[in-house]
């Protein structure tokens, strides 16, 4: 391929409404991700029926419960993912490829964590969780100390002071992706405060995604382990 | 003492530019302290003249070197802590009261530290520092695991990301003050991160001072111990 | 105890979602507060039937009157505190511990301050409550002087510009603890105005907590008076 | 006058980089006051001159002190007041209107308070100040008790938490004006906190104007004495 | 009266919920507003019954219909203003005191004017309504240049980027007071923009209250006239 | 014209509660615009009512379909842009005035998007829609390079990071307006981070409008194409 | 041209440190605009000795008179305008295109609006300043009245309230670009009061650039004028 | 190792003002990196001689020259890369691990880039740097398409509003980090805008570290690359 946007027809689905890039998967690796809040379920209908011809694995993140329930009429073989919020029609794949340890704060953090962890495990990962063990006590982690340490990759979850990603990190080689949450209340100001406690984060080592970026971090980690 | 704001002369004395409140000792339990930067050393010597006559312990408060050495001529028992930017006239207590530990993450949060020790030794309080545990290794904590254990009162002082005060507090049952600074880079916004961080905290038996507040908390610690 | 994170088993029930700490009485002083809010009632139901094994006092923050309502057929005995919103299975302690008032600016604070107020009475403490003393009329504080200067300690909540807090460490000894609270309108930015003004607090002898954290508050409050 | 536009020339002063309104004094009741700050010495030579034909009362705000000592040679009757950064041309007023307390929290808000009073005093205003009354000793203002009683304005001028303005307000009938300053450290941000804490004022019969804007706080004090 | 914190009983009807400052009229020049959103019924009944042993005129802010409502049945002569969501027991006075002008924007900032312009008419102001004079167009203010010119007191409320307070203080030798509203969208951010647009307001004699503070701008522009 | 603030009756409607600006057209090229939100049926029947005497074109902006229902029944050639939340009275303009495209990051921004386009095509410009070609896969740009460069005026609409902005910009001679849009999750912040990535916008020949702005946009582009 | 991508050599020169673009004539119709701030001399000179074999038009912006002086001695033919801090080689164009109004609030002001105004001179645009305009006394624009009714683009450059936007708007018919400038004091905040007061501007008709950004106004209005 | 935090001496050098965590190598797979700036020489010689007795390599980020140039004398052997501000003792590693992308949107960035690139260097990555590639012409990226396309890690270095981490992520399968810069004028609001963008990047596959944060990012990739 010499050119990166030479036009390989048909590359992109025009809908008017959205356009779907075909190309992604030989370009960038995986298929496009339909975000799906805020689409109308006729929108969802048509882009998967378009998307089905081109690609057999389509995911769709921050699908509402009842936005599933509509489309699993129309899409009978579409699976669902409660706490993650994500559809996905197609196969897993079985590749096992690196661990990735998955850990949270607290018990609220975890639909984000299960973004992450459920993306993980559709892409092949061998995924493992360790929820709620919080930063008020840090021999929670004592139990998970040698998964710590030999992890490839981990992601830390947490809103509040988000403490956990400093900690976490300073026991491991692995690399740490830190996701904030806007969970908690006063001065956590929709998870601005877990923000900039994971970015001045002082142990190296560690990234930071989006508030709420659950996805953002499992597709991060999956790339890690190609 | 039957009402708190009856007038017995002189309670305070006017200095046109200051008022000094030289009730304080009597309804606070420790004078006023003289915060000095921004003041000419004009008013500061006028201040510590006017205030000689009744009170013989005077602290100073964000005093600069350079105002130092020039007030030491006009007041030779003046005591200087470089670091805390202390100075002080009169005898130090030698109650020897409960023990605080004093604790920051960095070598560059020891200035604000030495505000809370000083403060805290002049008091009469058996004061421990331990600086630079970081919050990347909390095995740096260990040796001092029974001290933590141990105390009644504990300051933290640390910037960045500030989970230092959650580890700390995590493991004792002392009554633990944080207090941001506002040393850093980048997303510290000048101890913004810090002090949300702090403010966020999930451990219980925390509380915070103002960004590079090391006098406040160190006044606080006191308060419990006396 | 020679070793702070040496395993004694059990020290943490996992219940997959939630990790338990039963080793927080031992290491802290009181028993792991279950944070009820977004939590569902099955995992509320799991939490505490697991923790009655190794604790007969638990008692459940921010728990609302509905989630009680359900609760309360499995737990008989569970308590409720409804302005509180705090739940309670146990005894209350009798220890009759130092004095701590708990004093609010408008009534629109009161919850926060109920918070602090009923835990800091079931742990033994001695509570006194002065509501609604405001900022506009320093003379309402005036019936109260002599508890504001004979507390040991002294919790002021406050929403708005929170000059409270200033006022009342301005008259006593007490150690003083401000909560800022969201409750307001304009500029508060949902408590904003008030954390800024108390963390500038010039009055030594104050601390700050966050926002709306009456809990924080009450928690420290008996921290101390132990 | 029947039209607040109609042209009576010369009604500006055309400089090029400056356009001075000679229509101000007829139309607001002042001429036009001369921001100094950023203008070069032959900029502000310039508009002093071409102004004197038309005004004989000039005055300049946020001079600065090497600002005047050039101006002064060029203009000699120029005077200067130092604290307040007024620069003036022209004669006082001697009306002796309504009495104006200008009150401060603290010393280092004295000079943002004197432009308030010098302004005052020099559009015939009888000012009394009382400074550095602090919020954290109530009892300093009960000199003054009958003043800030019987004052028909009042300005209060304090960085920090602000609380002074609440105080001052709930003990009188004056209209109350709320300058907050940038002074302090930490959390003040810049007069952030101070601004937030007087916005909020739960007192009524207060207002606020910008952050440092003295000029602004005792022009608004002649007008309502005027 | 000569100590501004004697005791002079009963300054205060302590409800335990709320401290009614019964002393506020004399002190302070009008009775105790009593600030209704978030009180229940219960408590507004209570309130009320106790004031108006001591008091005949009782205003009641941010009164909700559905509050009235209720509230009438138990107060059959309390009066209600919809817009300005103010309720009134008592007489209106009629001293026609000196004119005030009230002008708004928008349509939308109508409420808040409300608030200030009833608060005004019941305490015997001579007040003016100029509503929905925008600043996109400023020949709508042309046929009030007049009023606008002559009046004492102007009460400026407007939204978004609040212009016209500029616009309006530069006609006009009257004390100007703005209130900016949380009404708009986009970089409104709930009544920053206006809010930081009439404190940089470059135009002498002007002044600023918090966010939607209808009734804190009527209260002082009542000050200014008595 | 000689003086444009002069008074040629009637160039307002005073409807006490609203004035409508009906010199509009002929001093700024469009009549007023009708801002429904916010506004009550029986405001905007009012309006629309007395502005129809003297306008044949009249477009309300931001009208929901609740209020439009009601209105049709009132004005039955009231036509309604769902998207665009546009109502119109009158013809539209057959001027085919130059190019503007319409181009959105993402299906979400179509709202915004539609707002502008609709407006354009109501006055005669000749509009061209492309919509989601992201910023995630610039290739999807490529089937527009064409129209891109010989555009007179684009609108990129775009939430998130924005980046579309330049993008386009970096690869036409038209003039491009950015919009922000509010649509996201987490850092976004309600568009703040959009804002800030368009203002930030390194590649010159761009502006921005409010965020959510697009009736701001499209009259803009108008002005433009006048 | 049929592909926007597609490799003409040479389109950039590398010079390791800096990539000039020398397509951009082509393809944006300006050759790149070099920002020198933050550049050394010798990067600088390098950049110019490379692009000069390419292009005869080199405009060099944010430099500052030092810089300017040493590149002097290497660019004999080097212009420099002071204010504006631009550097020059080449021949200014003389096309007398459509005219352009450049109008300020204040003196401080000018060299943001001479950034602008000088680059639409060397564009050949017609250009006209209008300086020190204000808000406080807009009868200073009457003169100016037919100037504004006539542009075809005004750029207005205003600092603190920024309120100058929606006034010289809502008089024309002309394309409005504001800039804001950091200059002020107070809730200024580095520009950002200046900044939301231009993006909230109710007046239709006027588009935003970043603070202080003279030279994107400049573009922009020459974009519309070609 | 069967306890992650035993106490295996010397672990740590106890400095008193610093505590070097000698057992980082073992634990996180690099020695500590000594923070240079805001330590006295003192104390850098104090640790740089402590930490050599048990470390070969020695990495001091944030070296200002000034510093260097006085410990060079105590320590002949250290290295000084300037612009990436990092001093060095000991030995490269020439491992040649998998490559790694810097690339800077400008030239102003690059300095933050070689904190980056020196580090990879020095542990042994293979770095191409690819600086001033804009993003306000992305055919500058055209020639590094394929090495864009090849590579494991890209870090992009952008400021103002970083828009090219959208656009290389788009391009590639790598792990794309990005690294705000502080570099800008206006909204950029130090590093803010360019943060908010990256964070909010559509794109997936890119995770962000602090602003100015090049040392973090370098240390990342080199994880990855491990």
């Amino acid at each position: 391929m010499n050119n990166f946007l030479k036009n390989k027809k048909p590359q992109i689905i025009d809908l008017n409404f959205a356009r779907i890039d075909t190309w992604r998967r030989e370009r960038r690796g995986f298929p496009e991700i339909i975000y799906s809040s805020g689409k109308t379920i006729k929108q969802l209908i048509k882009i998967i029926t378009a998307f089905k011809k081109y690609e057999d694995t389509i995911l769709l993140s921050r699908l509402s419960y009842s936005q599933y329930k509509v489309l699993k009429k129309a899409f009978p073989t579409l699976k669902y993912f409660k706490l993650a919020r994500i559809g996905f029609l197609g196969k897993k794949v079985y590749k096992k490829k690196g661990n990735v340890l998955v850990i949270t704060a607290g018990t609220a953090d975890i639909p984000v964590a299960e973004e992450a962890a459920v993306f993980l495990e559709l892409t092949g990962n061998n995924v493992e969780r360790i929820y709620d063990v919080g930063a008020s006590g840090i021999h929670r982690l004592e139990p998970f100390k040698e998964k710590i340490q030999n992890a490839k990759v981990i992601i830390v979850v947490a809103g509040m002071e988000a403490a956990l990603l400093s900690i976490v990190s300073g026991l491991t080689k692995a690399a740490v992706i830190g996701v904030p949450t806007s969970f908690g209340y006063g001065a956590s100001f929709g998870g601005l405060g877990a923000l900039l406690g994971m970015l001045n984060c002082c142990s190296l080592g560690t990234v930071v995604v989006n508030i709420d970026g659950g996805l953002v971090a499992g597709y991060f980690a999956d790339l890690i382990n190609r």
